[in-house]
């Protein structure tokens, strides 16, 4: 299993739904003996989630152990003007959040937008 | 065609809006002459949409006779703490709703989120 | 890269934030020498964004000299009780929004729930 999460909002619920999504898919995958890729594109008012300060900075981080990729788009970065020194250390940053969306379906990725 | 929708809010309008695009989507591929296989995933949220009492019961169980799958997770039931007897009598458990989505997606099901 | 957009809220910050999306995905397309089909899907609330008077005509307009394709559910028309007359000139009218979202996938396009 591939999948392409994305988030665009900024609310703590939204985030600690989505969290919760991805660990029990986790769950499930690993119930299955089954591979799985996640990445999270993190891109609009979602920034926050994946700065130093996040409320839910551990829990990403906890999932960024188990594999999960954390995605920023580039684009949001220079719209909310945000720095590389202040993400989280493992977030990686992608030119475009939608272009990256759209690569990872043609590539057969499944798609969850949160 | 294959189609999983995704339902996550609790709001009556927002299930009112699915069900008119569920509706409307059986009516375009019966106008084509086009089999149509739809599941509906519900968790989050959404879990009110199911149960007996649910203001949506009867329209939920029109779509139902027609072949349409209503489907709900189980961590939301655990977490909502609802019991299969509270629940309409043709809907199915699935183990993990986000996992049902990336299975369906991948076997090369659509995906509409609503 | 083919991607099909889906609108479906009024408010003009989700308009503005998808036009925005839709500029970045072009940009990171020409940057890659990759051709891209975008079609937007219009359907439920968010019609007004098509019509002659919407306050994002312009920049609706610009992207459909730019090869976007802007489509409107008839469905949706019906309801909302929209004439053709009152839409932007280069708007196409497709039979069941959530039909074509569905094709397009059927067909490999990828798709961004805006």
């Amino acid at each position: 299993m591939q999948v392409v999460f994305q988030i665009t909002t900024a609310g703590e619920d939204m985030h600690k739904a989505m969290l919760g999504q991805i660990r029990n898919l986790l769950t499930y995958a690993a119930g299955k003996g089954q591979a799985v890729r996640v990445e999270v594109i993190v891109h609009g008012g979602a920034w926050p989630l994946l700065m130093h300060d996040s409320p839910s900075a551990n829990a990403v981080a906890v999932l960024a152990q188990d594999k999960v990729a954390w995605l920023i788009c580039r684009n949001t970065m220079n719209s909310q003007h945000v720095t590389e020194s202040e993400l989280l250390p493992f977030v990686e940053i992608v030119p475009a959040g939608v272009g990256h969306l759209v690569e990872r379906q043609m590539e057969g990725w499944a798609y969850i937008r949160c």
